[in-house]
Formats: structure tokens, sequence, C-alpha cells
């Protein structure tokens, strides 16, 4: 009499070794956003889709990186700082409130007319996506090697409940793990 | 005597279980393009790429934000808008025909030098592809929360065969049901 | 007497099969990158993610198109070329050393800038990065239709020893093989 209970079938035993495998290597229902460009116009995009995809209960990952460094900052936080890296800070958007559009920038009168009528029509700010995704959960991440080079310190940065700083191999981990990953 | 048909073992509906789980978080043949910046060289590599890979048979969703969706204008078609909308629409391009490069822009000659080159090298003009992507069963969706900030109307839009108005959380399902998705 | 290995129980068949199907469908570990505009700022990000991703053991696909192709050129490599892809040629950076930033450009100080900051602070430059992703196996695709329409000719690029010439096709199949795959 087969009982498959105490003798286990060769067959099935590979089978679930198989489906383990693939188990192992389905990509998890998280999505991870490489954030780069420091432009008002593609930090929102991230941010929305950040907070649509929480919303639908997908883990997010955001990886800030280069220039979009500069949109964590927290103005009112003062770290001292050698010449170089005050250099750049001055160089630098101060704070996601001083960001520039990639497109009609005209002197910094397009980013302010873009926050105008997104609040005509109902939109969210971006500094109010940030907060909702603080509260959705959405995880930050931050680049080290980004920071040294902007000379941005950990100090100057705003308050995010879920924010780390990583190197690139956190950031191979992050994509490897996720359904979908681009950059903005 | 064993009969599977009538006693299933437990082991193997576990397994089914299993694989059914595996088969529904398979992310199905489709990749998905998020056409963002509304430059003349990102929309043709959109299109270039969305042709191709409708070609092999995978299934294709353009989805235009932001400055790209100035890009699906027709510039035929007039509506009535009001003051601020009026001024969005002088600003942005009246049509594919207008979108600038994201380098070489040279006061409007670079578009034109490119899309002559492309001519006589024998590709296809952005429009002559976004014909064929509709032949091919290219869908795109147009971001409704970009239209309503940049004052873009449906009716101003080209006609073509595959194409809806949606919000991120349509984007967020087409992306999480997808095999690849960027941005460009 | 139930004997598995002489009469396969029809059940075990059908999940083998599903099971396969979903092996064949489960994407590779390797990640295919777009690499497009040609800013110094995101070809040195492709190069450290490559890298990093590499030194991970992952399989990594550069694919080279548009403004980036003119990031692989070597100027000491000269080409006899007709007057139109001449012209192309010296508006095009001359090689990687020649790359501009998306962003502090400002009149060239940017990316000397940059260069000079990555170096103090440690970090590898693009051409170091170049090579040592090279070393680690990351394969080059370089975009056929880019280089027609820019002018850029193989005999003119650098040495690299995993640099193939591919059209559209190929990258549909790399990313649809690939775990990820983004754009920068």
């Amino acid at each position: 009499m087969y009982d498959a209970s105490v003798e286990p079938d060769q067959r099935l035993t590979d089978l679930i070794r198989r489906i383990e495998a693939l188990e192992e290597r389905m990509p998890e229902d998280q999505v991870a956003i490489g954030v780069m460009s420091g432009n008002l116009d593609s930090t929102i995009a991230a941010f929305i889709i950040a907070c649509g995809a929480a919303a639908y209960d997908m883990e997010v990952e955001l990886f800030f990186t280069f220039w979009a460094t500069a949109a964590l900052r927290d103005p009112k936080k003062k770290v001292k700082k050698g010449m170089l890296d005050r250099m750049f800070g001055w160089m630098l958007p101060s704070s996601s409130r001083k960001l520039p559009l990639s497109k009609m920038q005209m002197a910094g009168i397009g980013p302010k007319m873009i926050r105008k009528v997104m609040q005509m029509r109902g939109a969210k700010s971006l500094e109010e996506l940030m907060a909702e995704a603080g509260e959705l959960g959405v995880r930050i991440k931050v680049c080290t090697m980004s920071m040294d080079i902007m000379g941005i310190q950990r100090e100057e940065l705003i308050d995010y409940p879920h924010m780390e700083f990583v190197g690139v191999g956190t950031f191979v981990d992050v994509f490897s793990n996720s359904k979908q990953c681009w950059f903005l």
C-alpha cells in the first residue's frame, strides 16, 4: 500500500525543491525608485507613485542619490562644514522647496507656477507628499557616497521616520528583491 | 489501492496551492514605459522600444505623464480654455513635431537636424512610429492629474486607437503586472 | 500497487509541466541598464551600479544608445567620415572625459569639480569604473541605429572586452530576461 506520509516519493521531493527555488527567486511585492535628478518634477513623480504604491500595500524603497540628496536637506538645520563642502552647499538646493524644474525653469518662476497650479487643482505639494510617504511606511535610503561627494551630512537632513544611509551593495540587494526598479 | 482522483494526497494539494500562488505572482509578458520628459530623443526611444517589444509579441503600456502629455496634442484640434490653461498651452509644445531635444537644442535647429539625419538613414520619424505603435496594439495611458495641471483636455489629443485616461492607481496596477517598467 | 516510477500519476505530470513553465518565465539574475543621456553623472551612476551588481554575481548588461554612444569614443582613434558625420562628431563629446553634467555644467567647470571631489573622497573615476566593469564581465551592447544617426563607427570606440553591436530586437531580448531594467 502506498503511503506518502511515511515513505516520501522521490519525485515529489524533487518537485518541492524546485518549487522552493522558484519561491526564493520570485521578486517581492516591492518597488524601488532611484531618485537622482533632483528636479522638482521628477521628485514629485517619485513621491506620487511611492504613495500610490504604498496605498496599494506594496513595499516602497526610494534610493536617493546624486543631486536628489539635496532635496532631503532641512534649511533650519545648520552644520559646520569645510570650505569645499560649504561651496557645494551654496550651489545645491537648500531644501525640497528650492528644487528646479527639468523644463520651464524660467529663473525660478517655473517651479513657483507649477506649485501654484498644483495647489489650485487640489494636488498635494511635494512636502505634503513626503510627509504622507513617511506615514505610509515608504522607506528612504540615501546613498552615502553621494553625500560624501556633495558634502551633505546626516545632521542637516529632514526628520523622516524611515531613513537609512547605505552604500551601493544595499541598493543592489534592494532592487534584486523588487518587482520593479527605475530611476527618475 | 491509491486513487489520486477520489482521495487527493494532501501533500500534492499543498504543492498545487504553492504553484498557483507562484503563477499568480509571476509578472506578465508585458513592459511598461513611463514617458515623462517630453523630449524628442526620449519619446523616440520610447516608441522604438515599444514597437520592437510589440513586434516580439509583448504587451506594451506607455504611461504618459507630466511634460510628455503635450507630445500627444493635435495642433489641428482647438478647445476653449481659461486664461491659465491657455498660458500653459502656449509654453508647452503644440504637438510631437515641436518636442525639444534633451541636448543640442540649438534654438530649434537640433531637433530638425536629428529628424533630417534619421530620415536620411532610413529610420522612421516619431510620427510614423506613433502610427505603427497604434497598429501593433501598444496601449497609451495618459495621467489625468498631469492633464489637469497642464490644462490639457482629451479633445485636443491625437486620435490613437488604444488611449485611456487614468490615475496613479491604474499605473501601480500596470507596473505591478509588468516584467519591466522604466521611465524615459 | 501504486508505483510512481513506472506508471506516472497524470496529476504529477501536469504539476511538472506547470513548474517547468514557471522556471522558463522566471527572470534571470540579471540587470539591464539603458545608458542614454550621455551625462557624466548618469554614466558614473550606471557604472557604479554595474560594478556593484557584478561584484554580487549578477549578470549586467549596459545598453548604450543615443547621446551615450559618444561616451564610448576613443579620442586617439581617428576614422574617415563624411561631412555630416564629421559635424556631429564635433558637436558630440570626443570621449568619456568630455561628458557634460546634467546640472551645474558651468561651462565645463562643473564636471572638472565633480571629478576632483570624487578623487579627493576616494571614489573611482569614470574611466577606472569602465575598466573595472570590463574585468568584472559587465557586457556593453551598443545600439547600431544610434551609431548610424550620430555617425559613430566601431573603429573609433574604446577597447572593451565585452562589447557588441546590436539592434532593438536584441535589447528586447535582454530586458525580457532581466530581473530589472531602467534607463539613466
